[in-house]
């Protein structure tokens, strides 16, 4: 067989940098239990018809046929899922006699989507995803709820860099709209939230001509869009612009709720703002919509997306409505780990090399590692008896920290490669320091990040 | 929409379920990091020249088309991995130049297999595989290594029943047959890997018949299947069957060296045996050969496999000998979870309710919750300010066991629900018992398991 090549699209790390995303994983499945959250796994298949639900994806899906039923152009009526919503909605309405309602939910799985590569685009990607899910009604505090953990979650990944979680509610925007007496208030949003990728001017140019607004009209809804306050003072800017609506002030007040009930876990890295140009156009949003910027790779365009869906799923006579977030695994760490932004010290688990005077002694060397394994320390014997300058470089390159020798008189040492520092130690009670146990990250981000 | 059904073949697990294999696999991964085995994830899509290379499988690869490819019957070229040995050895000769040799891996992923659904078998299923590949020779301490980190791995998992390693080597068989003199000694193996499913008689007959054994070679053959002990000792039942040849010394001189090696990890419920009719017939191995029983349910089959491969890959130039073995999670669990003999003692990861007295006091109880996180205690706020009694029913059905009150005057009280003792508690202080701090698996084993 030849040397295979990647598969564009379809990315794969090396080892030490799937221990970064090992590290990110952990962190997040460890804040959302830490939440009350379930850990739930979905098939990765769904019946086509569910994946067709909404229009505009269908043509990414990949879809499955058996290889003996390639001549007959038959496929298996499945296919490979391209979110982790579908899939969940399916799972409410599948198990819902089962479940504990409100169901509060995490789900860490691979999507993959058909579509060509591109800068940030993925044919196979990770996502995780919280929502919480009620039968028949969910409060509103569930949607400060799910934006706490992923503020929370996000801040706990200390070795990326810092992020702003951009809010805003549809209710206002819609009730903001309705009140400015706009004809299509679904395209008019539809043009706002291209704001991220057209100039002003031309967003303006397009609400006049496309959505009919009067140019009065259009400098309300661009005025609005340009609101943007770090805490609730929005509310005063958006009544300034002399709108009424039942619906707006229902929108106005969900968001200032949102965004006071946030200020306690707000630092300098982990921010939040009330952004009233987010619509997150083409999805069934009925409230709080959200995006994520982060700082540096404001080009990644939003990691971590979602908001409040009226009817997550429904079976004609119970409706589920649901509040989510998604954060985009593999659009954040893709880009970070291949320009090696973010690394893991070392390729292995291991924290300790066990060094082998000879082959006859690697029982004893086995004996060495059985016992540091009963405290948690990962830890590896010599693959073979060579010199020990040569054991503790294959230690170097690996990245373990710690090379453990075994003298002749059945003393023993451990030597800390990094400084050089040789001690006696017993292996029934030493333990390296704690951030030793595990493979570090290790981020090389630089000052000022262009892309 | 309607309620959607399960499709066969691909299972899924409800919250409480899930409980009980994410205990696993952690219980898993944590063993095989303690080893020095580096977690590693493959795309789950190989192009199909890869997958088709063995070909007895080809028939159950799910092959991938893009939706907007229909027409055309155009397919992308790719289908869904069907084990993780065969990406495994793919990613080893793309990546050979970064890594570090020997490798050892582990990894845990879904694989996907379109055949017939059938009692055991899935469409989509998780294993277990771990792997230590060498570059160019791997020495045979390793296959000890491999089978000594499942033993260890397997016993971990407390709340399973006890199981039995079945080892051979190739090696033996080989050098055995040759010794013999069988004209065809592949043909032989793959009868006696019958032995499982057909009497001794018949796959007798078929030994004769198919094979052109004579009556005396087919006495030895089953003879030497027959043979099966918890130690070295089948040494000297295979000398005593007279055959003699230089490769069934040396497979007899490897085997009885890792029985030698492993005695000192088994117990009443972790065994290994030298049996010397395990042949794993179709696949590629070269020397030790694995199989496991799980206890009571050896109707299952074998449910943790593997064995040494003397080329687990190759690029023509340089060979990549491996020795690994691969545990069929959903194998495992599947039929113990869908039969309710396994299940977590709760359905959330939560160990607290914190009970709301009214909706303003909302902030309140997020405050306790959150200083009961930063010592890594789960919890949740109640969801409605219902009557307590209802609150308490809340968690009981969830399996939630403590629920935390906040007095009129400000003094904090925890209830274990489970006993009803109730106590003055501080959120800044208080920790349950560590095996409250996650979900307990619980086993429901008949004693006489019988399938």
């Amino acid at each position: 067989m030849s040397k295979p090549r990647p598969l564009s699209g379809f990315p794969e790390f090396l080892p030490a940098q799937r221990s970064v995303e090992v590290e990110v994983l952990r962190t997040l499945s460890r804040t959302f239990e830490l939440h009350g959250f379930t850990g739930i796994e979905t098939r990765a298949v769904e019946p086509m018809d569910q994946l067709l639900r909404k229009g505009d994806t269908s043509k990414e899906v990949y879809v499955l046929k058996r290889l003996q039923d390639t001549e007959a152009g038959k496929d298996a009526g499945m296919g490979l899922h391209f979110d982790l919503t579908v899939p969940f909605a399916r799972y409410v309405l599948e198990n819902a006699g089962k479940l504990e309602f409100p169901f509060r939910r995490y789900q860490i799985q691979k999507v993959w989507r058909g579509e060509r590569p591109q800068e940030g685009r993925f044919r196979e990607f990770t996502q995780a995803d919280i929502d919480i899910v009620g039968q028949g009604e969910l409060p509103f505090h569930h949607d400060v709820e799910v934006t706490r953990v992923m503020l929370e979650a996000l801040s706990q990944l200390t070795f990326l860099p810092g992020f702003r979680l951009q809010v805003n509610n549809r209710k206002l925007l819609q009730g903001f709209y309705v009140g400015l007496e706009l004809a299509d208030t679904d395209e008019a949003m539809r043009l706002v939230d291209k704001l991220d990728k057209l100039p002003e001017e031309k967003v303006r140019e397009m609400l006049v001509a496309e959505a009919g607004l009067s140019d009065e009209q259009a400098d309300k809804v661009l005025g609005l869009a340009r609101i943007c306050t770090p805490d609730d003072s929005f509310v005063e800017q958006v009544r300034a612009l002399g709108v009424e609506h039942e619906l707006l002030t229902q929108g106005l007040d969900e968001l200032a709720a949102l965004m006071r009930a946030c200020q306690d876990i707000v630092t300098d890295t982990v921010r939040i703002e009330a952004d009233l140009k987010i619509a997150r156009g083409l999805d069934y949003y009925t409230g709080t919509v959200f995006e994520t910027r982060l700082d540096g790779y404001e080009s990644l365009g939003s990691i971590c997306s979602g908001g409040r869906y009226d009817a997550l799923a429904t079976d004609g006579r119970t409706t589920y409505p649901g509040v989510g977030i998604s954060l985009g695994v593999s659009r954040v760490l893709v880009p970070l780990l291949s320009k090696g932004h973010l690394v893991a010290d070392r390729q292995v688990p291991s924290a300790v090399l066990v060094a082998l005077t000879d082959e006859e002694s690697r029982a004893g060397s086995t004996a060495v590692a059985t016992a540091l394994r009963t405290r948690g320390v990962p830890c590896e014997v010599a693959a073979t008896a060579s010199k020990f300058g040569k054991q503790i470089r294959f230690a170097e390159r690996r990245g373990i920290p710690y090379v453990w020798f075994t003298q002749a008189d059945g003393s023993h040492q451990v030597k800390d490669i990094r400084s050089g520092d040789q001690v006696a130690a017993d292996p029934a009670t030493w333990t390296p320091p704690t951030e030793d146990l595990r493979p570090q990250v290790v981020t090389h981000i630089p000052q000022k990040e262009i892309q």
